[in-house]
C-alpha cells in the first residue's frame, strides 16, 4: 500500500513537470512563427520516412505483447504499422503543415465612436491534453495539428501501442529540434499507468487548458464525469439516413448503401435507415434490398419485415444502437416530421442526411435537425474534416461548445481582443 | 434526516421538471423569427414599467430580510430597486430587442470540388443554467439576453432577491405570452433552497447545455469544482496598468486614475499600476500623487513608497489581490518584460493596459499578454460589452474555451454545418 501511495506521488510528479514544461512551451509557440511551425512539421516527416525501420520494429513489440494478451483481430489490425501506413503518417505530416495558419488571423476589427479600435485576434488555446486508445498514427497527427495550431500537447496513448508511439515521437521531437522549438511542444507521457489518466482529468487544472479524449464511449464517458477543465467531446456518431417519399429512388440506394457500407467503422457511418410511412409501397423494397444484396444485415419493424424476408426482427435497444458494423437497424416514420422526432430522441447529434426532391421537405429537415452535421442528398460518410475541405482534423465533436463537428486547426484556437487608443478614458 | 432526504428528493424531481420544460422550450426558441423574440422582449419592458409598484413592494420585503440579517451596506445597495433603476431594466429589454439577431447567420459557406455546398449556421446553445447571487436586475438582463440569442435559461438567483426577482420573472413571462412564445422560455428556480445549485451543477447534464455563474469568488469556485455540464467562467478581473518610460505623462496619470477609480466595484477596474524602472525619476512621482490625491490607497514596493511618503508598503498578497476599491498595488518593474512577466505571474488573464508613445514596446505588450483584453493607451474601464458595441452582456469570461472577453448574444449561440448536395456519396 505505500509502494502504491509513493507511485501515485511518483505519476503526480511526473506529470505536474509534464505540465510546467508544456505551459512554457505554449508561451514560445504561441509567438512561434508559421515558417518554424511548418518546418517542424516537414522535418518530423523526414525523419518518419528515415526512422521507419525503427518505428516497425517498435510496432512489432507492441503487436507481439497484443498477442499475447488475445487483442481482436479488429485491435491487431489497428495497431499495425506498414510501409504504406508509416508512408501515410508522414504524409499527413507534410498535409497538416501545408494548412492555412490560423494564428494571428484578424477574426475582426471596428472602431467606436470614442476613436478606440478593437481587433479580434485567433490565439492558441495554451495547452491541450490528448487522451487516445491504440492507435499510433494518432500521436503524428494530433501533435501535427496542436503544434501547427500553436498548442503544446500532451499526449497520453493507449498502453497498448506505446512502444511505437515512443517512436513516432522520437520523430517529431527531431522535428521540433530542426525547427528550434522548444520539445515540450509536443510531449509523451512516458508511463502506462491509469493514474497518469486520472492526474490529466482532475490534477492539471493549472497546466492543461482542454481535454480531448478519442476512443470508445468507455473512456469519452470516464472523461466527461472526472474532467474539472473544459473537454472537446467526440461520442458515438449514431447517424440516421432518412428517405423521404419525393426521393429519387436509385439516389436513395446509393446514398443508403455508401452512408452504411463504405466504412463501417467510423464515426459518421449511417446506424439507423429511416423511410417514409408514405414511401412504403414504392421506395422501401429496393433500399432494402440494396443493402441485403450488398451483404448488410437488416433489422426492422413490422413494416420493414414485411418488405423483405431477409430482414430480421429490431427491438427498442436497436435504434440505441451504434454497430460500427456491416448492421443497420430500419424503420417507418410519418413524413419529415416523423423522421425529425426519432432522430431528437435516439441520435446523438453527430450527422444525419435527408434524400428527397422537396426542397421543402428538405429544408424542413435541415432546420429542425438539431446535430453538427446535416445533410440533404449526400452520404453522412462526408463527416470528415477533409472531406469539408478543412485538412486534418483531430474527431467530429458532438458538443454545441467551442467546437462543433469536424475540430481541425481553426477549432484548437481562441481569441483576443486588442484595443487601440490614443488616451480614451471611460466617462 | 429522512425528511432531508425526501426535501432532496422534491427539489431534485423538481429541477427535472424544469429541465425537460426547458429543453422543450429550447426547441421552440431555435427555430423562432427575430419578430416574435424582440416582441416579447419589448411587452416584457413594457409590463416592468407597468408593474414597477409591485416590483418595488416585493424588493420591499427582500429589503426587510436583508436588513434583519444585518447584510452589508454595499449589498442592501446592490439589492435595492427604485424608479431610476426599475427603468434601466426596462431600456436593457428594449436594448437587447435592438441588437441583431445571431441566430441563422451564415457564419461561412463553400462548395467543395465534388459539388457539395457546405454551409455554417449559428445555432443556439440549448439551455442555459445561470446562478448569479443578490442583483436582481440579472434576472431580466440574463433572462433577455438567452431570449435574444434563442437559448432557454433557468435561472437561479440569490435568496435574498428571491421576491424581487420573481416580481421581474412575472414581466418576462407576460413578454413571452403576448409574443406566444412559451413560458418556459426563461424558468426561474421557484425555491432558495441550495440543493437547487448542487442539481444545476450537477444532475441536469441532459437537461443544461451551458452554466453561467455570476458572482463572487466562492460561488465561481464551487461551479468550476462540481459542474459537469461546459461552464462560462467569470473568474477575477485582477487588470494590471503598466505605465512604460515612454508614456506620456499627463495620459499616464488620466488613464490610471480612470482605470482604477471610475468605478471601484467592477471586474475592469485596475488593481495593480506597474511602472517602468527607466520611467523611476519621470513618471513615477505624478501618477501615484494623481492617485493619492484623488483619494486612493497606495500600496507600494520600496521604490514606490520612496516617491511619496504617503504610500504604504505592499506584501506579496498585494500582487494577488482584486481589491475592488480605492486601494491600488504599485510597483517598479524592469520594462515591458518586467510588466509581462509580472502579469503572467500574477495577473487573471482578464484586461490589461500599456500606456507608452512607443509603438514598437506597445506592440510587445499587446502580442504577449495573455489576457481576453490587451488595451494600448486606454483605460482598463473599457472591458465591457457596451463599450464593445456588443450590446448587454451577461459578464466577461476569462476563459479560453468557448467565449473570451465580453459574453453577449453572440457569444451564447453554437453553429451547426448544413450541406447540400445531389446525390453525392464517398469513394
Amino acid at each position: 500500500m505505500n509502494a502504491a501511495i509513493s507511485a501515485d506521488a511518483d505519476i503526480a510528479s511526473l506529470m505536474e513537470s509534464l505540465g510546467r514544461a508544456a505551459v512554457k512551451a505554449a508561451r514560445v509557440l504561441a509567438q512561434a512563427t508559421t515558417q518554424s511551425k511548418n518546418a517542424a512539421l516537414v522535418s518530423a516527416a523526414a525523419a518518419i520516412r528515415l526512422q521507419a525501420p525503427t518505428i516497425k520494429s517498435a510496432n512489432r513489440i507492441d503487436l507481439e505483447q497484443a498477442r499475447a494478451r488475445d487483442l481482436s483481430p479488429a485491435l491487431l489490425d489497428r495497431l499495425l504499422l506498414n510501409d504504406q501506413r508509416i508512408e501515410s503518417i508522414a504524409q499527413g505530416l507534410e498535409d497538416i503543415a501545408a494548412l492555412a495558419d490560423p494564428i494571428g488571423t484578424k477574426m475582426a476589427e471596428w472602431t467606436r465612436p470614442n476613436g478606440l479600435l478593437i481587433q479580434r485576434l485567433r490565439v492558441p488555446l495554451g495547452v491541450v491534453g490528448i487522451i487516445y486508445e491504440s492507435r499510433p498514427n494518432v500521436t503524428a497527427d494530433a501533435g501535427a495539428l496542436c503544434l501547427k495550431s500553436g498548442n503544446a500537447v500532451i499526449l497520453r496513448g493507449g498502453s497498448e501501442s506505446q512502444h511505437s508511439s515512443r517512436a513516432i515521437h522520437e520523430c517529431l521531437l527531431m522535428g521540433l529540434r530542426a525547427a528550434q522549438l522548444p520539445e515540450a511542444a509536443i510531449q509523451l507521457v512516458p508511463t502506462p499507468d491509469r493514474a497518469a489518466v486520472g492526474k490529466m482529468l482532475s490534477g492539471m487544472v493549472d497546466y492543461i487548458d482542454v481535454l480531448v479524449p478519442r476512443g470508445g464511449k468507455s473512456l469519452v464517458a470516464r472523461v466527461q464525469q472526472e474532467a474539472r477543465v473544459p473537454v472537446i467531446g467526440h461520442l458515438e456518431g449514431l447517424c440516421h439516413v432518412y428517405v423521404d417519399k419525393d426521393a429519387d429512388i436509385a439516389m436513395a440506394c446509393e446514398i443508403v448503401k455508401n452512408a452504411k457500407l463504405r466504412r463501417t467503422g467510423i464515426c459518421g457511418a449511417a446506424e439507423t435507415l429511416l423511410i417514409d410511412r408514405a414511401a412504403l409501397s414504392t421506395h422501401l423494397r429496393p433500399v432494402i434490398a440494396a443493402l441485403l444484396d450488398a451483404g448488410c444485415e437488416v433489422r426492422g419493424d413490422e413494416s420493414v419485415r414485411a418488405a423483405d424476408a431477409r430482414v430480421v426482427a429490431a427491438t427498442e435497444q436497436d435504434w440505441h444502437t451504434e454497430y460500427l458494423d456491416a448492421i443497420i437497424a430500419a424503420r417507418i416514420v410519418d413524413g419529415v416530421d416523423g423522421a425529425v422526432e426519432h432522430i431528437e430522441r435516439y441520435g446523438s447529434a453527430h450527422t444525419d442526411s435527408i434524400v428527397t426532391a422537396n426542397a421543402q421537405t428538405a429544408e424542413r429537415f435541415l432546420a429542425n435537425v438539431d446535430s453538427a452535421i446535416v445533410l440533404h442528398n449526400a452520404s453522412t460518410q462526408f463527416a470528415d474534416g477533409g472531406e469539408f475541405g478543412m485538412g486534418a482534423e483531430i474527431g467530429i465533436s458532438t458538443d454545441k461548445f467551442h467546437a462543433r463537428g469536424p475540430v481541425g486547426v481553426e477549432q484548437l484556437t481562441s481569441y483576443k481582443y486588442i484595443v487601440r487608443g490614443t488616451g480614451q478614458v471611460r466617462a
